[in-house]
């Protein structure tokens, strides 16, 4: 029988979608909450590279950076398939997803990390971005059309944690009023009743948020 | 017969990475030189999002993002495979293309176009970065082993224009004394025959780059 680990810390976005990829597929695991204040020997010699959660280990083969775990498990496992099978398609998820990450949410957890000049910058850039995801969702449920795809879980951080983290430091650039259509697709896959049950309690991520908020630490 | 067209810039590193994946399955394209500094309106109408090459546009429908082409060739057409077929090495490769690309190809042009502080603290960064990636390579000659693979087409980004661009900007972060694995993967890279076909003339790069280094503007 294969071995499954999941090594990841309760909070973050980048595991929880790993989750949802490992439970769609119905793939058995075990989970290990590692401790990013103080990295235990066993993960530092499983991803010695980038040291950050997620990490897959597949009997004993170490996989690391959700989108290439993404790929892995919807290439290794049997069940609902989390990338479409059309190649045309699969290249415009995967084109979505990158963009969802790279251009929408990094920059989006920048700015409310920071302050002044720096922060107004990154604003700017990333209401282009969310402009054109905007229109990219305009008379979709999902980006996966009816069914929840990579798109959507990927982008989980706009619209689960990128909400608290707003309310959290008082600095709100993704608002209902701007981005209607983005906010009713996040508030249809946050209540999705799967992606609900791997999505961790908002209160919990509140407060966590605040506390790093206040001594500058998020861990 | 499909139709295939490529919008590309001919000093660009994402679009000759493109050409060698398309000439390595040996697909018929059609290659279009568009001018960065005043883009058609076909090539807008085709790539409306992020305004960049290369664009890939197959049957009509168009792709963006060279890692995002790279999969859709690989999927769509016959041939030498780019990505390895077993789903680890698959994995392992999607992980180190995105880290050549993210952790050293960028931040290393990005440090040899910024000055001062900004400089100093990309380059420490990079450093890191290419130290692992120096242990990577140790005893390999590619990346995909015996053949080149896509982890060697997107490093063609450090072995042949950052050279070029660290002698022209006069700084060295890249250098033969502190990383000579890379180095001797990059040359083993640069003088492989149809590796050097795909790239542009070393000395048509210089100069574009001597131009663009001159008056602060690349096109």
């Amino acid at each position: 029988m294969s071995e499954v680990k999941l090594f990841g810390a309760w909070f973050s976005p980048f595991v929880r979608r790993v989750e949802m990829a490992l439970n769609l597929k119905g793939v058995e695991y075990e989970y290990i909450e590692e401790d990013l204040k103080n990295k235990s020997p066993l993960f530092l010699e499983y991803n010695p590279i980038t040291k950050l959660v997620p990490v897959l280990v597949h009997n004993g083969k170490p996989i690391f950076e959700s989108s290439v775990i993404f790929e892995y498990i919807d290439e290794t496992w049997e069940g609902p398939s989390i990338l479409p099978k059309d190649p045309y398609e699969r290249a415009m998820s995967r084109f979505w997803a990158k963009f969802v990450q790279d251009k929408c949410s990094e920059p989006l957890w920048k700015a409310c990390w920071s302050a002044g000049e720096e922060r107004e910058k990154a604003k700017k850039e990333v209401e282009e971005a969310l402009k054109l995801l905007e229109n990219e969702i305009e008379g979709k449920k999902f980006f996966g059309g009816d069914k929840i795809g990579v798109v959507d879980y990927v982008g989980t951080f706009i619209a689960f944690w990128i909400p608290i983290l707003q309310d959290v430091v008082g600095f709100h650039i993704l608002t209902k009023d701007k981005f209607p259509n983005i906010w009713k697709w996040g508030d249809e896959l946050c209540n999705d009743s799967f992606v609900k049950k791997n999505l961790p309690e908002k209160e919990k991520v509140s407060f966590a948020l605040k506390r790093a908020f206040e001594t500058g630490n998020l861990y």
